[in-house]
């Protein structure tokens, strides 16, 4: 790579040109990342077989593409576009900025810019936004000998010939078989014969969360979809919902540390765009903090007058502390559970009983083990009342934990029934709101048991 | 389903076999692991055609896998283990107990026994312990029509047929094409003529996340796994991808929230398993809290001696909460771009400066609505340095935001650097180090400013 960027730099583009020629598309696009002068990029991307250059496109960044397509002639643009899939032309036009969408749209054919637009009205993260136009589809009644030869004839320019769409002539989706069925099957064979009836199939408007969890549960390698009319318009490959997959993952992990989710890498994030995704869920969480002080603030005489004061406010960050991680747990599993489809609302009550189960082993061995270091490492077995004063931090220790799994797991099966994300619900959140709780415990517990 | 369910429950064994013959692998697994009665159980797995048993096997929990092979007659269990791919033959001997395994070897041919105790013998998370070695491969020279007779005679019984990989006699690996491009090319080229011979491996002992990334930067199907003489010796395809690629995802979401991994649906993990993967955590973690009342204690002179003690004192949960939250993002962000391969150790000093300039966004804009809150809304501008004291609040907020980014932020990256799994440099670790920091910028700055 290194190697190739310097013979860029030196300008010895015959070499370059027969060293791009054995690289891998994927590879390729990385090096076109690395180059630092745009009049280098454009060159190398000349150096390119002309064939390539649709492939190379849809794998770099779309930085790259609007600096490409502005400085790429009208002939060179109608080629990339035309021989690009579909999805990938979306993609594209989706990312430029308006007056370079323009150029692209100029130099392209009407069809391609009908199916275009057509794809572009799908929202956002929807199947037909993520689809691919491209496939091979038979006619119900076809022979084994013909659907090969269907094959031959326009397999150059779908995205995938591994899986194989039947339909009736109104394009009604029928079935759906493999290459390799076909290969396998006796040339008078019909397609009819040969498919899967039990087709599983999305509509256009399918979120792509749920279309990840289909692949997932089948282990498809795409899936038609279909219109209102139960017409195939279209197919989901498996390598878009490897991204989906990523994409979703990244969302949840952002969202769950209080960060609204972004779609770009973070290198090539602007400092603005990152203090933009930040700002307001810390600017929340700093506003709601400002009870716990406020409850701090009241409880005072509660807490410092007594003759154990000092020990109590030295136990509050660990209780705090405690209680948000507890909750953060059982919050960060439950949220998990549901992106993967595995907990739903319905399981509401095994999940609390579960928590609540787990949350008493757990509250008894950090009591015991509170307990202990009051007593014997803080001195308190020295002191009058010093057992009272350190069961009754243990105690809020053990109920603390007790209320942090119980609303750890439950806040999020509540967003999710209320549609909302449950990520949101997870250790920021669930922290400020037990930071609170755990205070109040403590402050109810000293007031009802302690003499003070 | 229910429906289904309902008819096992009756007994009308004929029409449930009806309705299973039409039902897709998968639904046929999630049905088996929904019924109650072992006993039901059994009889239902045995409606099944004969032909489905191993696929159904490799798609349903170790549970259900355990109480069938205890049940199942010598012959059928035969019958399951050598139709199974050697992948998840594989994944069932590693998950059954002992005297399970022992019925399953015993059962199968010697070949059989052999391939899987081969394959057991890599290390978990592997190439070597993921990898099928059902596949196609060509021995170079071969003509496009004996490589279409060839997958017509063993094209059954591989797991895919989509890459299809070239070898030369000893097995060394030569290259890889695509079944699109043996059914596009004439009868008469080799498959050497077609084959793209800068072809990406793995070796055995690679681990899945590595895998993982490869997949998703290649967008492959299938990747061919290599021992030292770069001789082919297995495969690993999407599917088992798309499952390595949630599990990597699950597994830092569950490090990052101090939870230990745990590769089991959480409905199905027992409580004293659940207990186990978070009791560490959450001990640590609260005995680190100690240190943060120790500083409390020993500077609580400073703090609340004053006439500002009230107002310092109920900010210190604002600042902590604040400083958690501000490194827990830079963190989050940081692990996610690391699990990602976006960013690497070498890009310190990027990541670094980046969000020192964030923080710089961030901490004023925090800096000034706090202040404006402790002046008009606490009341602070009708006291006496009233403004003095705000302004102490705003700068320990400032500065904690600084270094709450730095910190989150540049701890993953040692972690990585040190090989250990950045994900433990999470928001509880990373807010429980914050807690000290905040209250000793917060101290410092009271005791050098404020006039006590």
């Amino acid at each position: 790579m290194e190697e190739i960027l310097e013979l860029i730099k030196e300008k010895s583009y015959s070499k370059v040109k027969k060293l791009l020629a054995d690289m891998l598309i994927p590879d390729v696009a990385e090096l076109l990342e690395n180059i630092e002068e745009d009049t280098d990029l454009i060159v190398t991307f000349r150096l390119l077989p002309k064939s390539l250059g649709a492939e190379v496109f849809s794998y770099i960044s779309s930085e790259l593409q609007e600096t490409l397509v502005k400085s790429l002639s009208d002939k060179e643009i109608t080629y990339i576009i035309e021989d690009m899939y579909t999805d990938d032309a979306v993609d594209l036009i989706d990312e430029l900025p308006a007056n370079v969408v323009e150029k692209v749209l100029k130099n392209s054919t009407k069809e391609t810019r009908q199916l275009i637009n057509k794809l572009l009205m799908y929202k956002d993260n929807t199947a037909g936004s993520i689809m691919t136009t491209e496939f091979v589809d038979f006619k119900s009644g076809m022979t084994v000998e013909k659907a090969l030869s269907r094959i031959r004839r326009i397999g150059k320019n779908v995205e995938t010939i591994n899986l194989l769409y039947v339909t009736t002539k109104e394009r009604v989706l029928q079935g759906v078989l493999s290459i390799r069925e076909l290969l396998l099957a006796d040339q008078e064979d019909t397609v009819d014969d040969l498919m899967e009836t039990n087709v599983i199939s999305v509509d256009t408007s399918m979120d792509q969360e749920e279309i990840a969890l289909i692949f997932q549960k089948y282990d498809f390698l795409s899936l038609p979809v279909v219109d209102k009319e139960n017409r195939l318009v279209g197919i989901v490959t498996i390598d878009d919902v490897v991204d989906i997959i990523n994409e979703e993952a990244s969302d949840d992990i952002a969202i769950m540390n209080a960060v609204a989710p972004n779609d770009k890498p973070y290198l090539k994030t602007s400092i603005w765009k990152i203090w933009l995704n930040r700002m307001p869920w810390l600017m929340l969480l700093m506003i709601s903090a400002t009870f716990t002080g406020i409850i701090i603030t009241k409880n005072e005489s509660v807490l410092s007058a007594s003759a154990f004061g000092i020990v109590l406010t030295s136990c509050i960050p660990m209780l705090m502390g405690t209680g948000g991680n507890a909750g953060g747990q059982a919050s960060a599993t439950i949220i998990r559970g549901i992106s993967l489809n595995e907990i739903s609302f319905k399981d509401s009550l095994i999940v609390i009983w579960k928590e609540i189960r787990v949350a008493v082993l757990l509250g008894l061995s950090l009591a015991v083990v509170c307990f202990l270091k009051l007593l014997y490492i803080d001195g308190l077995y020295k002191m009058d009342d010093g057992y009272l004063v350190a069961g009754v931090v243990c105690l809020a220790m053990f109920i603390t934990v007790l209320v942090a799994k119980v609303v750890g797991s439950f806040l999020p099966l509540i967003a999710k029934k209320c549609k909302l994300d449950p990520a949101v619900m997870a250790s920021p959140f669930i922290t400020t709101i037990l930071d609170i709780i755990s205070l109040l415990i403590l402050c109810g517990l000293t007031t009802a048991i302690l003499p003070i």
